[in-house]
């Protein structure tokens, strides 16, 4: 009884989701979910927690830190899923009759993290992600994901970039450019920090981690490059000692058969190619990609990182050897993920101080029975049960008040917003009617008493009425 | 490289969920949300684990065995959520403008349990939860829940028994016949066990708890009794000694309008009085009930448990006290939960042996499109692609084969089950037109080539034949 308010909380970094905020991330994932049916995507659901060995070694440097744990009580060791391709991936290597699949998984995920609450960064939070897995000539399968991205944003009318770039494209600048094979992983993850720091503080960060002055400058000269894919294609062809790099000449002619696909699905202008994405993930193995905002095309204000400030909302791509490292067989994949809870972020309209006040769980009915009488009444609640019931039977939702016997004013305030109300009176009742009134919201009918309507007619008048309304 | 493939596998308990599974599951949520919604229900949502101290203390005795703690990585202790009734507890406690809501929650919980797959008993298994929160006049909310139970099975189409009985009159029960006041809670869960288990067990178990034989024996005499609400509250009006006790009486004052409501629903024969039912839960406070499917009317087999194997399928009941226990205000509730994995595991249909060897994994598509030309056809993969972009633009579920040049049988194989195919060749495309063919089922009709449509119709031809074939 007296335990201390500020216990009353969700964990660090999670929230409860209620009302319009819970109508709008149910609507972002439905138009999510449209578009992966729409590319023959199934569902697949997995456990919250893996076993913890399933996960280990999958995610990088950072992961162990940020990965949760569930305590040792016994039995297995396991944790909660960090994402959702580790957990596709165990899925696959266990069912060896599926060799070919695409697969939607739309669920919550879990990371330690610093949470940023107003940038729709947060310990608890969705991922929407369609992958593509088995074997197929090479690119298609990439070409459809990104055909996926582009129209997942163009359903939910945000103007976005699409980044690319591939890890052996990328491993082959580094080669070219001197950094020693054994620090390319860690050197990756200090370029793929350029969208967020100048290039002096990724060179410092460079040079802390072993590079020679001379290395890390030939590493900035390569990758501080991005423009259309057509164009860096012949900037990275021109290049004699790049195009040397057998690593870089098999992403140019991967990014090569890419583009005349993305021309195919007419998507080219809405993806770039930006030499320093490089993505935390160690799993990656071919084409990368992220995707941010479009930038504003003039700036509006100093501000020039506000489309910016949510960081990328979706992120991809190959990983042709996870399936593989759990000991069956290897199965090529490609796969993008959707951050639902910075899309939230973006499309959730500005805050507004009256709404506030208002209660935050809203209901949707479409009829509210009440009952109205004179000095002697008795509420009448038994017949408000029997007619509600009535129609709940039929699929409408109503209520009433739960108030034996309530007063009318109380009854109209609650059936505020309700297009209909059936209104019972004893007079009425004993020649078998109701009074059925339509609500219209802006017009001065106050007065308005219903008309009256035999109660075996009810629930097909008030059907009719939800026909016309709706 | 070489893990052992016995890591391949979900934690215990836990399973994967895809195919038909996951569409029966999924009808079952929404056929359970309709009726929650048909009653003014509004969703919530809320973090899969909670602050420790939220779930101490709300369970009974077996619970902090069985729940599932996230390790101390610093920080806040948190563990798994073990239901949704305490986290929305919890929700109602900080929300202090909430006073009066009915909300609805559908989410995965855990319990450290022994699992039983094949009953439905999961330790990551899902509940479908209805509450009433606030203060109404009395039974009213009650009354509504039991016909919310009614209204999900009538939509299940499950035959089910909805047994009732009352905290207080258990309590009243058990402190007449001289059980000491500090063993109530714990003679309660023995006693309902009386489902599962002959009155002989409950007794030596009561004995072991330290009861006298003559106090076990009274106890029995009255927690044996079930039938018609009505039959048991003349059952229970009629022992003097019981109806002198305050809680028994207030319980049947309680029942007693109960009784009405439901009568005024027409759902009073769905519902019986079970003097035995106590569920384990702490927080319960009034009323409370439990689900079971109904036993076969003549017994099909020796096997007389069958219809019990799964045990409840949904229960609840009247919480007041659990809000108040935050150090806030008090909220009187009523709710019920819904076991979904045991409805699921009754509404599975058979195992079919030839189903199991088919892919899990079914698409649900309109169109395939594909290609066929002669010898010196390229497989025509650009233009299969930038016609299924058209349809995927258009909001059509469409396909096509990932091979730079599928062979006809591969195509048409890959189109088995979807009603439509799009055929592409290089003479029609160089007259703007495709070939449209319509898969009739049962029809031979192999050669049937489709017939030509203008590329700029496509579209529009494929939409009216879908409105046509659904």
């Amino acid at each position: 009884m007296s335990r201390p308010s500020a216990q009353l909380k969700t964990p660090k970094g999670t929230r409860d989701w209620v009302g319009d905020d819970l109508l709008l991330r149910e609507s972002i994932f439905k138009t999510i979910a449209d578009v992966f049916q729409r590319h023959g995507g199934t569902p697949l659901d997995t456990p919250v927690f893996e076993l913890t060995e399933i996960l280990a070694g999958k995610y990088g440097e950072d992961a162990p830190r940020l990965v949760y744990d569930l305590r040792d009580q016994g039995g297995e060791l396991c944790s909660l899923r960090f994402d959702l391709t580790v957990p596709f991936a165990r899925w696959l290597a266990a069912n060896a009759h599926v060799t070919h699949v695409k697969r939607y998984q739309i669920a919550k995920v879990y990371r330690r993290d610093q949470p940023a609450i107003a940038r729709g960064r947060l310990r608890e939070f969705h991922q929407c992600d369609f992958d593509i897995a088995g074997a197929h000539d090479p690119m298609v399968p990439d070409a459809e994901i990104l055909c996926v991205v582009v129209e997942v944003f163009e359903a939910l009318g945000l103007g976005v970039t699409v980044k690319i770039n591939h890890r052996r494209i990328l491993d082959g600048l580094f080669a070219v450019a001197g950094v020693p094979a054994d620090k390319i992983r860690s050197i990756s993850s200090a370029v793929d920090k350029l969208d967020k720091m100048p290039w002096g503080d990724v060179k410092t960060e460079m040079l802390d981690k072993g590079l020679s002055d001379q290395v890390a400058d030939r590493v900035g000269e390569y990758v501080q490059r991005s423009g259309g894919v057509l164009e860096m294609l012949d900037v990275l062809k021109a290049s004699e000692t790049l195009a040397a790099n057998e690593d870089v000449r098999a992403g140019i002619a991967d990014v090569g058969l890419l583009a005349s696909y993305l021309e195919a699905f007419g998507i080219g202008d809405a993806v770039s190619f930006d030499c320093s994405l490089a993505r935390g993930l160690d799993y990656y193995s071919g084409l990368i990609f992220e995707v941010v905002m479009q930038a504003p095309k003039e700036p509006e204000s100093g501000d020039r990182n506000q489309s910016s400030q949510v960081g990328s909302i979706a992120a991809g791509g190959r990983y042709d050897d996870l399936v593989g490292m759990y000991g069956k067989r290897p199965i090529p994949c490609v796969g993008i993920s959707f951050g639902v809870d910075r899309i939230f972020t973006i499309l959730k309209p500005p805050a507004d101080k009256d709404a506030k006040t208002s209660s935050p769980v809203s209901r949707n009915l479409d009829v509210y029975v009440m009952a109205i009488g004179g000095k002697e009444f008795d509420g009448l609640l038994l017949e408000r049960m029997a007619v509600t019931r009535q129609l709940w039977r039929a699929g409408i939702r109503a209520e009433y008040s739960a108030k034996v016997k309530p007063k009318p004013l109380q009854q109209f305030k609650a059936s505020m917003g309700v297009p209909l109300a059936v209104i019972l009176g004893p007079d009425e009742l004993a020649a078998g009617q109701v009074r059925l009134k339509v609500f219209q919201p802006d017009a001065e009918e106050e007065n308005d008493p219903g008309r009256l309507v035999a109660k075996d007619d009810l629930v097909e008048e008030v059907k009719r009425l939800l026909r016309g309304t709706t």
